[in-house]
């Protein structure tokens, strides 16, 4: 940090001492516990870097290690083979990843050989035959004005021997993975298969969640695209509810355990009546429940709109409503459809109270997923796609590369998939949202917002 | 911070001891003294946020106050008026941050009386006879859609006692000022002359910069959206470029004294060829100066696209060709235009050489700054206004709200005011930069970057 | 037409005798009874408005009145009070005819008083008690840029007494109906009562289809916002299928009985692999059928994309297959879904064959209608309101405005909505969508194409 | 046509006899010698095609020749060696029609030699040294997506012996000129020269023109993408004008002859209070002149936008005002600069008024010009192409494709340069632009709109 930072005001003056009490002091209340609490003497580090030097004297505080460019590498670029695949569910981006990947290798590392492997892990696989890519500056060229992934993906785990044995095989000596956390295990397990038998290929993973659920990054590539899109969705809902009788228009978003795409679509679009998402719990009937206040909303303003993440709603699904079981055959919970439940309940709902209904419902899913990075991502994804090459060359692995608090860090993949982020109910992101759609901080008796760690962006 | 921090491991692995030069090395030697320049050891503090009682043991640790609501608030709203000024030039998000600034005083905290002064400071002297505008949640419902400012705006000062007068003579408790540092300077003059008087006036601001040229900031609202919008003029000017013998297409783009939209939106789209920003000297003549440069990117790619921040190559003026001189009335030095520079310049040059040349300039300006907030913009202006609204009702003055490190915080004006965020010539993304155009590090001799002090996100 | 045109030469160049059979002569044999046969001596008339003493001399040709502003009208605007009312499914365009209808009347016209019904015929109808708006230049200034209809819409009819009672009891002279080939078969039987009571009150319809399958219309307005919001699903749906092993992605399109949303929507984005239309029947099984092109498709080039407007394939369906039944209650064919359908047989064909399949299916019927005109549309339905102002204040009625070979022009409701525009499958047209999906021109046997009269603009 | 017509009942009800005088009279009056002109008989035919037998009882009717395949064509396919050249300024579709006429070339006709000449009419000479391109099905993927022209382009003529000497040493027998009326008089007189020669060789033209000026198109490729692009800039302007206080935007749209790109957009738009045409000449000066107008506009609304096609005012122009001179070496008539002309004048004007000013001004026609064609354009762009491929594989030559009241016709390269399409300042469209901006029929004295012949599309 500069010397001269002693010379910085850093103090916010004050008009008075304050004696009103603030009409929000009840919802503080519920903030305790939460990373969001703002306690009058809470300050926020100006530097948050710490050398070794400083660190020893800070004694147990966490801290990541810093992504950048080393003096020293650990591959001798001439002799490095390189390989990338792309798995799960498509996201914005990921072509930007692949393009900055090849660029940055070939053009500062002068990395020659870089190959694609095709469809996720099955691209490892000998059986089912597909083909691998060779990856050039010239091959990549204008990759990124096209959505999904030039590799193709698919999902799934494949055999983690085979997939060493392929790596072996092809003289691989580092493997980029660009997928969601099941893919991290995976990256995860092939490392520690690496490890056992003890070859010199590092694994290092740039993480992709259209949800935005990965923990220790402020928010994940592609984010930003999918609910800048999904905005469009919510626009449409609200032209179909306000231009019929009785119109209420429900989109479903996505977001199986974190609300943000629903969340920051509804905050940015503003036309959002209710939000509903996996954090916060509701309840459809009962006073206060979610359908009386849907009624009640419909009343007054002749229509309403309702934005649900998919994962919203899953404690309210019967044994009978579960479409092929609350539980599949491994016991997991199956993500049940929110949006037909929803649409099943307001509907006999208001024939039951006698009210006409114009129901519209959208998901915009498909159409989200799959458009191309807006240039704040295209630059943001280029970014990390540097910051991974620097973390490989420089011999790490087992890790993802993330931005924390605006700064590019390493994260071992052990920590990257130990929990999830997601909307704290108790933050500033959540009550923005109440804020935006009026609805109330509870719909019905009984729901308990879930706690949140202190793990992610908001 | 939770306890259970305790339990994570934030180790990453290394394959092995690094021993290998990294090409990249000669280009660290001059991170030295940079922020940007990333040790071995360093690492980045997994929270930020320290506790009065927590920061004791600290010691001398700068820090910000961290911003959101709080408990005891120092104005009643029942008895609020509130006052909103929009200053400077135009700035996608501008009118976002007014709707939410009304929508958060009337709905969390009770306001109801808050008024629009008109174009700039000048709506707060008499002799302009600008009205004032009632702002009412009806009646800044849909603006948000608009580009620009519904309350209009103004460049230059007013005088302070004056405008102190007019808030005193209308009951105002709080005044929002929507501007850029100049504006800024006012509030702080204006809230300098309410403390000389006493009165318990609470002075807020939302700093407001096209060009991300604020301090601690991660980035100014609108900066998206501007940048997003540049990379349009960017695909123009290649198409242009590409489909003429000797095209070569100039962009100009905003940042008097910061390159940072030319850098984001090359990034994001790709295309330029150069990129020149005030942060980096460049020559235009002799060995490895840009026109030699220039001309061997068109012989060897058929064309060649530059992008240049409206402050580059400021220094490169004779006083001839200084339009109105060097320097104005008052001896400050005048922005020169680097558009006709460089057209100049090269039609000479390209003549000189015999060298067929079709160049086509574009100055996208206007169009960048009037267009409406992208939907992340939205969504920031709206949780900026929130913070606003939670400081002047806590009674916080003389200061601005801003985002450091994903974290809303308090910065006081005379700090925001004190330095300039700038490109660091050294950091990851002018490293990106010059990878994904492909132009040297330096263009002609003697041309030294500057040293940029760490305050801004890059 | 100018007296100039005869020193004119129309006449083209030929090279030579042609002796070479076209490749083309196959398909040719097709046309003949289509007005798309183009003989080789066929000529297009010049000029196609002819005066009432040039048409004695024509005898038969069938003409239609030509629009705009006459030196005479019927109505005193000083006197008239004007209703608007939009009925059916919505379709981009709806808010800027209501507004380019209030600000010629208002403006060039000088009529004063215009109401808007709301929610279709419903607004007439006492019981419903939705309220009338008042509509004036300013309260309509900004429409243009929503989607939908600000007087809301409803389908279906009332009695048409209520409704004539409603217009004499409000003293309306003129009532604008914007609607579809429903809405304006009740504006026809509510002319036909207003000619029986004897009543000077015209109607005037803007006929509103976004399948474009109203005759004597070149377009209709919002059918290019629709299919060009269509492509955006195209592109979306070729991502999903190319980036998956297997992949094959479906996307119904509105033309619940013409395929031009479809066609048109395919041509533009070039991507799609099969186009589906109502037009054009097609099997699924047998030797050259539907599942067994497709499958070929996949297998060749990896995944496939199907593009079919929800019209299509009516003929496939088993009494079993079809939800509610084949016939309503009334004895009317009932539209299945066809989406459903391609679902389930693709699903099922694969699967027998054992081929991996990722099948997408994307319906944005929603988004599509809802969305603001283009600019496009935006100047044509100001246009159409414009020549719907003309005919009403010249005292026409029982009529809707069209542009037909680019000139606009008077058609009788009858007419109008005697047959329906439909895609001509040996029409210039459908023969692009053929060569740009290479699809086989009969996808199955005993497929017949329809045969379409000669009144639409393909 | 249908024998059924006679079926059909072509006749609009009217609700009795005239009798009010229209308040659009006095404006009718001017139209009596336009082919805007609509008489009470007036009818518009229904289907204007006529077959060879038919014409000859109708005299003298001009007609152009339809579009469309031929049962028998000139060319052997399999012998067939075509070739393709743009030429010109850029205009959205170029690569669209280039990528269709490949595509039809090779799957409809199974012609394999297709060759794309560089840079224009250079590319067929051998000095300046450009390669040749292969065009394929496979390399024309994806063009479409890009703007400008993957040929590249140039402006000016090159020697008529050359181009022709290069074409019978490449031995093509067809040439595809994509270009505007200059291009079209070079491809003139390159058919006139190998008609001296004697040779097989057809030349066909795609009009482009994205001033949409070429007489007998409904509308040029392009130009709707053009329009629609330029909105944008209209709605920036508004925002600029609307922002400050004496805000006044001025729009220089593309237009040097005809001012349609300025009316479709300030129409589209709704934004405009002034559009400047060349076919409607206005005074600066003097009672009722644009300044006087203007500056009533600003002090009644505070702010105005102009819309300046850049052939407007030409006539205005000082010899000293003409940057130049007024005439070229050649004694042509100089295109002088409107734009830096309106800035001057309102600049000096507001100054000598005493009124605050605050002038924006915008250009953007590189903007325009370069981006990707719409939907609309993509699918005409694609149609043409079809129509030229057809037309040329037929032997006809000295010709252009177009489409004329919504029909593909063929027309006479002689006739489509024989004059220019123009808005018609007593037709429809320009009555809704002045209905729209609600700026006055005549900007000053003396000012006499010109007479347009009906030749166009409006």
């Amino acid at each position: 940090m500069a010397s001269s930072d002693a010379d910085i005001d850093f103090e916010v003056r004050t008009l008075g001492p304050r004696t009103v009490p603030s009409p929000l002091a009840p919802l503080l209340e519920r903030r305790r516990t939460s990373h969001h609490a703002v306690e009058e003497g809470d300050r926020i580090l100006f530097d948050d870097t710490r050398s070794s030097s400083e660190r020893r004297g800070e004694g147990e505080l966490p801290s990541l290690e810093a992504a950048g460019p080393r003096r020293k590498i650990f591959f001798d670029p001439s002799k490095t083979r390189v390989g990338i695949v792309t798995c799960g569910g498509l996201c914005p981006g990921i072509n930007n990843v692949i393009r900055a990947l090849v660029s940055e290798l070939t053009t500062h590392y002068g990395v020659r050989r870089i190959h694609g492997f095709r469809n996720g892990y099955q691209g490892f696989i000998p059986e089912y035959g597909h083909d691998v890519v060779d990856l050039t500056v010239e091959s990549v060229d204008g990759i990124a004005a096209l959505g999904g992934t030039i590799l193709g993906s698919s999902r799934g785990e494949q055999d983690i021997g085979q997939v060493v044995d392929c790596l072996e095989r092809m003289g691989i000596s580092i493997l980029f993975v660009i997928g969601g956390d099941g893919s991290m295990r995976g990256a995860q397990r092939i490392a520690e298969e690496i490890g056992r038998r003890d070859r010199p290929i590092g694994v290092v993973g740039v993480p992709k969640t259209i949800d935005n659920d990965i923990p220790f990054l402020d928010q994940s590539f592609g984010f930003q695209t999918a609910f800048s899109e999904a905005t469009r969705s919510i626009r449409s809902a609200k032209v179909e509810a306000r231009s019929a009788p009785g119109g209420v228009s429900v989109v479903k978003l996505m977001g199986r355990h974190s609300g943000f795409i629903a969340c920051y679509a509804a905050l940015a679009q503003n036309d959002a009546d209710f939000v509903l998402i996996p954090e916060v719990p509701f309840a459809f009937d009962g006073p206060g429940g979610f359908l009386e206040v849907l009624r009640a909303k419909v009343r007054s303003q002749g229509h309403a709109l309702v934005v649900a993440a998919e994962g919203a709603g899953q404690e309210l699904f019967t044994e009978a409503e579960a479409e092929g079981g609350l539980v599949d055959a491994s016991g997991n919970k199956r993500l049940q459809d929110v949006g037909r439940l929803l649409r099943q309940r307001i509907t006999a709902d208001f024939a039951a109270h006698g009210m006409e209904l114009n129901l519209r419902y959208i998901d915009p899913s498909y159409v989200i997923r799959s458009v191309p990075a807006n240039p704040y991502d295209s630059v943001y994804c280029t970014r990390l796609a540097h910051a991974a090459v620097h973390a490989a060359m420089a011999g790490r692995t087992n890790m993802v590369v993330g931005r924390w608090r605006r700064r590019f860090v390493h994260i071992p993949i052990q920590l990257a998939v130990s929990t999830r982020n997601r909307v704290d109910p108790n933050g500033d992101l959540w009550w923005s949202v109440l804020e935006a759609t009026g609805q109330p901080a509870s719909l019905g008796e009984g729901a308990e917002a879930i706690e949140v760690p202190a793990f992610g962006g908001q």
